[in-house]
């Protein structure tokens, strides 16, 4: 477990001791706990009267959200990576939880494993960034602001791929290339599940209904937000798009069933009537006097040679104008 | 039937008597009835002035919900558990009612069967589990999350069937597979319909409506109304995950189909020609002197092997390169 | 037309001044006129100052309501029964409609034909049944309940008709089932239309909107809504079991067009190469020195019959193994 | 223009000085302009002082609306009429607005061209029907009511066209059947865009929003508001209608197709072996000594024909017992 | 970057100070950048102590929207253009987005690049147009419906395309149709993300929430939010419209593969059958004593013919009446 406590714009403490002290002291103090066991994250919460249910809501699958407690405010919020699966081509979109617990002139960062945005921002804190310094709400900003631009990676990935397969539909009638559109709506799906809870957790904090946001906060919540709308309207359009690569991918199987049904008649439709007049003159009636006549012409055969080529002939052109050759 | 009450930090009753003696007692008691015809509910309830109209509900196929009475309020719950069905393969959802009425100081539990959810906290509140002795509302709270529970493995079942299903799809174009996909659709379409009013009739708890739930129990209500929105999120993530199943399966039949027709249409443009060649070489103008030149060569009958020969090849490396073979 | 006048725990009245004459007696009255033409209607509803509107909304195709008077408050309700269309297999959901109009003291039901749910309450107060006579607002929940039976009594015959359909669809293949389905599907949406604002007209009644529902009545309005609630929940999961069905009728018809087309595949890649074979040997090439040389084999005959045997066991083991036989 | 001004129970004028008069004069008046250029209804609005916007909204496809001015409320109204297309068989739903401005005693009607159901409650008006002069929000009334009748009229209209198409679906499988039921689609939802809105603005008016509108009134718009859902209702019938017979006519496609392959598959499956056999019989084994055993026998040819007839009728009883044929 | 400063019934000036001047000025101005980069737009936001996450949302792609701040309110709208795709037949929707600060007496307009809209209005009130000198919210309404009047020459050309897809769509099954089709459908989804939050944007000022709107400048808004509503009816028809012509054309693929299935059936029932007859007569059964009678006929040759002859004219009958051909 790394447990960080900094008091704003004073030194960094390390032990739980030192965040009981960082927390009595006068001024503000963040304390981050990530890559931490279950007992560790009671044990910071417990310093801060944290109710166990939200922690526990880190640790399970719950939707992002903001609960207003006595207290502080509880945001809970997560990540999103685009992973490769180990045994198949599928990606996955991979998540983790991060629980912000903001106090008058505290907060609490909760997390089971190392979140990269939180630890940006720790960082520039630790160097002293004199905006991140104004207060909880806005280290809380920062850190929504960061996951967001996170999100915005990921659907930069997915439109890719999206523009990948638009290209292969056309010309790969394969099934996986239906499979890969049903991931693409897959990951779409996951990740809207994932926006939609984060925007109205959001705009809890842009309405400013915690009164641990303050005021001149709500602005910079209430930008976070319109990118959220931004990242759900793209989400939306992305499905649409792949909506339209399978109906492309499903009509062009029906094209190319077509188009072989049209060589197949255009194949049978030419040689099996000169099948049929071959067959003809390979008949015994040898004996009769009304045996077949052109037998006795001089010029039988090559007539009709010439005749089925005149049949092929025409047959070709009509098939051509029918645009099916 | 099974009646007991259990006055809290007190012993245990078991006749109907006992019940009335139970509920003027000081302090708050739980009244536990399962397994009971309709009769037995009534009496039950007529001790507690329940209104009929809400055991009959217990007994009915109706909703989950929370409703406001003037001396209590009356929480409908349901159980599921997944039953294969006695005649075919398809599995169906089972279903149980549990009414529970909150009173200021007494909780009322009836259901015609026993319900395991509810036997275990009975089972714990004998032990003396002081956590559960808090009083009716938190009761009720342990109940709602041992359903949950239960939801949640119902839920697990059917994400198993469907990745049994989504390996199918693609080798087995037998109609049993879209029975069963549709089978699970309607599994799914019976889940969501018991955990939607369950969230609801939730909520109505997690606000604190009823005065019968305490401040400091809302919070532990609101965290079982986030188990039920990751549920509701679930269940639609599978359904979309059943429909693409489905879509899956539908377009394999629809490759395999142009498949069939693409072996089709090579055999016969390959073997209706070289039919037609061979009949050509059958007719009979052989007393014409413009017979069939071929006839009388000396290299006749080979070169006309050879230029079959010669024609199948090139259609099959044709074929080949058309990716239809 | 039928118009008689109930004076509670009083005598039966027959004539228009008899209405009027109980309509004026202390004590509540329950006037119901059924089988009657539009100028009976509205002679009637001059007795108790119903505004003339309301009259028409039972004799046009009104959906049903609950709207609050002056004086009083009108309740439009429709009962449901399935009847056999005349001309074709087709049924069709035929829909009556009555009007309940609730004064303080009085009830007056007007209906153009009789209605079977009304008539039986009539007949139990007739009988003194003193739940019934505990006043109109009562009365008006007891016909709701009868109609809300009799909406249960349809949905049954539907589900017993999509059972028949869910059987059929797999084998047989003819446009009669899809339009069987699609009947169905006509049935539930006009159910549908029927049974929604049914619901809230009794949601309506249930809040105690108006105020001639006393409280103690509202719970049993409460009660009629969780069976209209029941009945939209059935009619949504029959409306996607009738869609599951046509599913599975149309994907039979496509099994069924690959079956053929793999059928006639098999036919012609055995016998097409076949006839081939027998062609080349009936060709006339006997006076060259090259000629075809099996001709001469002694043992020709004999071995092309074993090479097309061979050709054919080969291709229906390799045709079974690809399971399209 | 046709600018007609009708003091209640008064004289009719026909001049703009007029008009100033009879707004002036006691009692309430009636100015209707029909048929009228953009500089007339102006000028009308002027005299008014109505908002130049509103009378523009008359002249552009706005939606029908109720808005609540100053001094008088706008409705916006639009007649719909079914017109056969001039170039193609398709009908289209010809769109009239009328502008109706209703002040406490003063009912101004504005309309681009003459609209019917207005001018005969103008005449009705002339006639001295005392219903119509209780006074310009009963007008409204009036025209809202005979405008609704109109729309009654085109949905009576294009039921009789679907119940064309529906019998059409099964047997006539060309694309000008799918083109027709696209039609009736596109003229559903030019309806429903048209319904919806009057709906919701004869919904502000039942509701008594203005002022104008009396509250014994209120209830006239209530009843026209019912038809108003009415006509969403079966709007929305119809389009499920009009999408069934989709489902259907695209089926009976499917159906054919099936048979086709059916009767394809049948006769390739009888004719293509016999021909193999009839091809054997040719072969030219004549000079070896194990050659074509048959033909050394007596009944070699018999026995060869009633094989072939055997197979045939093997496999028809075969292809009639599957119902192929 | 132009950078533009109007005092109200003033001189134009062209730098920063001047702007500064302009604003202390009495009497309303009206500041507008256009072509601008960041650092320009933020300085002109400088001097009016606008926002900076403001003048950022301009840049960005954020949704069109009207917020209101404590010194002024900021409505950011986007202008659309069609443009056809650089590399590709598909065409683009170019957006351009335009931020409006509305103080109490000055308006601020920053944009990336010139807009036409804008640059018209500006262009007017150079030239004294009296009407739009009333004051920055009047400014505001013209700009408004400056870029609605764009949007409907957007959806106009979007029309266009419509219709010449709905003509190709019968007769062209290539997968270019569908691929334009889909394109519309794109476009016609971006168009909607644009139309539906610049409404919601024009209702705020409309309702007249801001108070730099004056009550009399409301209905010009409204009628502004009445012609965007037209849009987002017009936007939802055309895409039932694309949907309708993509129906269209999916079905005229099955109505060609079901005709072109016909067709090879007709070929192969009429010509395999001759072709069996003409096979049975090449049998070498010569030397059997109950050899093929016909041989013997006279009339043998003749006969045959005659019967295949009747045999393919019964057929082309049969076929003529099923419509085949």
């Amino acid at each position: 477990m790394t447990v960080s406590a900094l008091a704003f714009a004073d030194s960094t403490v390390e032990t739980f001791d030192d965040i009981r002290t960082a927390r009595d002291k006068p001024g503000a103090v963040w304390v981050r706990a990530s890559d931490a066991t279950a007992a560790e994250l009671e044990h910071v919460a417990d310093v801060f009267d944290i109710h166990h249910l939200s922690v526990e809501d880190i640790r399970n699958d719950v939707r992002p959200k903001a609960e207003m407690f006595d207290d502080y405010t509880f945001v809970l919020l997560k990540t999103a990576t685009l992973v490769p699966e180990d045994t198949t081509f599928r990606e996955e979109i991979d998540i983790e939880s991060v629980g912000l617990f903001i106090g008058e002139d505290w907060l609490v960062s909760l997390s089971e494993h190392d979140i990269d945005a939180v630890g940006r921002i720790w960082q520039a804190a630790l160097d002293g960034d004199q905006r991140i310094l104004r207060g909880p709400d806005f280290i809380v900003y920062r850190i929504c602001d960061g996951l967001v631009d996170g999100f915005f990676d990921v659907l930069d990935q997915i439109e890719a791929q999206i523009e990948t397969v638009e290209d292969a539909v056309i010309t790969d009638t394969s099934i996986e290339t239906l499979e890969s559109i049903n991931n693409l709506r897959r990951e779409l799906l996951s990740f809207r599940k994932l926006v939609w809870p984060t925007r109205e957790a959001v705009a809890t904090l842009a309405r400013g209904d915690p009164e641990e946001v303050r005021p001149e906060t709500e602005k910079y919540f209430r930008d976070v937000y319109d990118h959220l709308f931004q990242l759900v309207d793209l989400t939306e359009t992305y499905r649409e798009l792949a909506s339209g690569a399978r109906d492309i991918y499903l009509n062009s199987l029906s094209v190319s069933t077509n188009e072989v049904m049209k060589k197949l008649t255009v194949v049978a439709t030419i040689v099996l009537p000169l099948t049929f007049v071959v067959g003809l003159y390979g008949m015994n009636f040898r004996n009769s006097p009304y045996n077949i006549p052109e037998f006795g012409w001089t010029y039988g055969y090559p007539a009709v040679m010439v005749g089925m080529l005149s049949v092929t002939l025409i047959l070709l052109v009509y098939f051509r104008k029918m645009e099916w050759l």
